[in-house]
């Protein structure tokens, strides 16, 4: 069932303030948002992938957020498992498709000659693609959402209807969980495959993937893998070293010639990168009162290039604000 | 208003047939289709933009469909009077923003120095991002929609539910026409931002661009564009050579530095070059029963690598099937 339309259209917005001297946008809001609205990653709870310098010798460096618990929790210690034996030194990127994903990791198929794995990978269960949940725990997490947009309205900071950006194809409601996007039905939810999400590849059933061969979408977010792929993280920096990585030719985008492989020099857990000593990098809190007006005012974009605003988002194009955190 | 959720959730499928041997994918789908359900897209509805040949040599062709009438036609017709004029020819792709677009076209900012257009092209008022639609035309085409739909369940091919693929965050409902994907609430329809969609750059209000310099998405579909910007057109082939170049790292995502633009050779309508001397290309009706089956396929994938069909699809997710034709 679905909870949110109804009650969403019953809140009208109160009018348009007389001197209202700049309409907000995405960025003025997420400028406003008090330190308090922020939250740290930390530093252990990120993967710094470094591929071979490019072929003007520049260094290509890519950060990626790992998911938090409860989601994918057995593939998401499996990856740390994996970087703590820097078992993808040495691997490859070797599959990018067009609108679709970059995909890495040892990339052999033949499991005589594939890479030994470490000890201590668990094998995770179908079960894990989703969590459970209820429609009581559904619930109030409508109503603690609703709240806070009655907040933001309470601010007199809106301008027309707010948003409703949980109408989705794919879920009966989809939001925001420690600043992820997530989507839950029935009596379950789960993390939703977004431009930047990472997952785990897999080959057929039963077969769940290790984490060890993993990829990057880098094209329109392919909502169809939910529930079908574990989402384990996403990258915040450096995409465009995936994005703008040759297409494969080879069967299902593998590069055809190996010599096309991006070699990976190193991954680590960013608590084991020298230059992350602390929290380098920190989301804009998804509980909080600058998120809600930030994804109204994505819905609702009023700047002056706007000529009509959408009145509506959907959940992987409101791209939840993650920053370096601002020097003192 | 929404037309489409309670019709839609009022069709229940037959039950899956016993001896089914094989699920559909999208791609026995398509395989399937006969050639009644495929309509040609005529040269003069291409344009072929050769980008300078890449560092290895080979040569780079972004080939580009054109907007049918009634959508957008004003910028339609200028893009055309740009091609006779050769006008691209010596130009470049000056901005690409990861996750959001890749531009060309002169990209001179300064008055003075630019390009200078050529004659005859129509200043096009904002007005015509839409197009006049009423209700009684927005129940027509859900009808004849539908219609396809239970045509596809009288041939016993559904499994589960018929998806719902109209749901949606931007619009009250989206569905296609001639091939492309359009949005429509109250009394207006438009053409959507996609993944490939090209769409004419513009300055602020009340310019709305000429249609000389472009873009075309390489990234989530960025549907807050829809009505704001004029879409003419869409990437059939050769959109890699866009969405791998080097993402700018001046203003707005611009190349700081001149040398790095990426030369366009020359632009030319489909029907002015000579390899192209008929159809080369064809899509899946959007009003045939296979284009129908397609949708619901692409919605509620069942074959073996997905565990949990997902129900329900985006309309830029939908990715019409569009090929060359083949050869007889």
């Amino acid at each position: 069932m679905r909870l949110l339309p109804a009650l969403a259209l019953a809140l009208a917005a109160p009018a348009v303030a007389q001197d209202a001297p700049e309409p907000p946008t995405p960025t003025s809001v997420v400028a406003a948002a008090p330190a308090s609205d922020w939250r740290p990653i930390e530093p252990a709870n990120l993967l710094v992938m470094d591929l071979a310098p490019d072929r003007e010798g520049k260094p290509r460096r890519v950060v990626i957020q790992l998911m938090p618990p409860p989601f994918s929790e057995g593939w998401v210690e499996n990856v740390r498992t994996l970087a703590k034996a820097h078992w993808w030194d040495g691997t490859s990127v070797y599959r990018v498709v067009d609108n679709w994903v970059a995909q890495w990791g040892d990339g052999e198929d033949d499991e005589a000659k594939a890479k030994p794995l470490p000890e201590g990978l668990r094998v995770v269960p179908e079960s894990e693609y989703t969590v459970a949940d209820s429609l009581d725990e559904r619930q109030a997490r409508f109503a603690a959402m609703m709240a806070r947009v009655l907040e933001v309205q309470g601010q007199g900071k809106t301008i027309g209807f707010i948003s409703n950006p949980w109408l989705d194809s794919y879920a009966d409601e989809v939001g925001f969980d420690q600043g992820w996007p997530i989507a839950s039905g029935n009596d379950s939810r789960w993390p939703t495959h977004c431009y930047g999400s990472v997952g785990v590849a897999r080959d057929l059933s039963p077969d769940t993937g290790t984490g060890a061969e993993l990829y990057a979408v880098i094209g329109h977010a392919p909502r169809q893998l939910d529930r079908n792929i574990a989402v384990v993280g996403r990258v915040i920096e450096g995409i465009e070293h995936l994005s703008t990585l040759p297409r494969g030719k080879g069967d299902a985008g593998a590069y055809d010639d190996p010599a096309l492989r991006v070699p990976i020099v190193s991954v680590r857990l960013g608590n084991e990168v020298p230059e992350f000593p602390q929290p380098v990098f920190e989301y804009l809190a998804s509980d909080s009162a600058s998120f809600a007006e930030y994804v109204r005012v994505r819905a609702n974009r009023s700047d002056p290039f706007y000529k009509v605003p959408a009145g509506g988002i959907d959940v992987c194009n409101v791209q939840v604000p993650i920053r370096r955190v601002p020097s003192e």
